[in-house]
């Protein structure tokens, strides 16, 4: 293949072991990554499942220990769902969006909106936990960065993904809930315009199609692969991104 | 590296012509692989861009031959718009869903929610055209899939892609408006589960990562690349497939 031929690699690591509370997720990456013999270079996207960095950091709840409260009750039993459950999608939510059809469609406190604020039940302490996404998962990211930065001297962004299900089209994608070390959207000025008559200006949430193709990855196989990292992709760097950048404001958005 | 670490290529395809109204764009696609020495494979993904097949296509339309109708001249009033852009995006339409602050978004006649029914104003015949989706991207992929089985002897799969906005998130990202040869969405039974606890059921519109994927290389180069391929993503193959089984039913969805 002609070496001008551009290309992008998405390589799933394999062989981490199951995350626990307190874990350096960096330093396990970076494990992993010589393991393989995979080179870390400048300019490499890491994307994290969200679950392994709510698990290090702790953000994981017992059912058995919560006390719903009335207003959970009630919205349980509207919708269907167990009230401990609805009790901490509304301790994670800053509103409820839509409600109805057995589904609780919220924003996190982060800005995101999404099904459950994003409470995940599966494969967590057998059901009977469940994980909530990071207190802040710009950060989270940005940890994570400068842990690789100080084990390997690299300049890497990281991207900490989730699955989130979305208006008008079934299916959920991949999307990026934490971003470090790049813009989240990439601006292109007239950039698809030959012809340079209509100076279009489009923005591309490029952080989260980078999201779906790690996913593609993540999810495919049987194995469990958390963590993948992506090669080839010119990113613009930034210390400022962050994954809340995508947000809308409510405001600005016809949906709401 | 390892060859048991998995790993998906997203590969940019430079050097094709610019296409005009009855290109075969299969054929072009074919003598584009072979003068860049990509051998293509059985389980492939060939990702091309809209807007090359509309123009194959013929689906072109020149503004000032667009007479717009008493209704699209009040809409462009409301929203600012030009009239007869509003007059082809309401051809296009099977309904109007949300409407202001300058954004018309309708239902495509295909079923999907997006900004303007997907007109495309750039880049065509210098601003004074624009593009609309293939009638039936569906088939479209179905016939560059047929085509490129003819002449390679090679079971690809083809998505025809197109950037969507879409509500709460800033940004657009590409999605799938037409998939031929697997299936779009990937179910995933308790997959997740190590404990095999609790059993949920996923699913995910693979075909909408795969088109973000390909943006990624798309969307990165000032050079024009409206055509990518994917290789080493194992989809699960099928001819029914469809673009719009990934549109949500308008009865099911808490956002219409």
């Amino acid at each position: 293949m002609g070496s001008q031929v551009p290309e992008i690699r998405i390589i799933g690591l394999t062989g981490l072991p199951l995350i626990k509370k307190g874990d350096n997720i960096a330093e396990l990456i970076v494990e992993a990554t010589k393991k393989l013999n995979i080179g870390i270079e400048d300019g490499d996207i890491v994307i994290v499942c969200q679950k392994i960095v709510s698990k290090a950091e702790g953000r994981v709840f017992r059912l058995d220990e919560v006390k719903p409260s009335p207003f959970a009750e009630e919205i349980a039993k509207w919708l269907e769902k167990d009230p401990r459950l609805v009790e901490i999608i509304l301790r994670e939510a800053r509103g409820i969006v839509r409600m109805g059809d057995h589904h609780l469609i919220t924003q996190t406190k982060h800005g995101f909106v999404c099904a459950n604020s994003a409470v995940d039940r599966s494969n967590v302490n057998g059901g009977k936990s469940v994980t909530t996404l990071p207190v802040d998962p710009d950060e989270s990211a940005r940890r994570i960065r400068g842990e690789i930065k100080r084990l390997t001297g690299r300049d890497v962004a990281v991207i900490i993904s989730d699955t989130h299900g979305r208006p008008f089209r079934k299916g959920a994608i991949n999307v990026a809930v934490g971003v470090a070390g790049m813009k989240p959207i990439r601006r292109d000025v007239g950039k698809e315009d030959l012809f340079s008559y209509v100076l279009k200006t489009t923005y591309v949430a490029v952080a989260d199609e980078l999201a779906s193709a790690a996913e593609l990855i993540m999810g495919q196989s049987s194995e469990r692969i958390p963590v993948v990292i992506i090669k080839g992709y010119r990113f613009e760097p930034s210390e400022e991104g962050r994954a809340t950048d995508i947000v809308r404001p409510m405001e600005k958005d016809l949906f709401y």
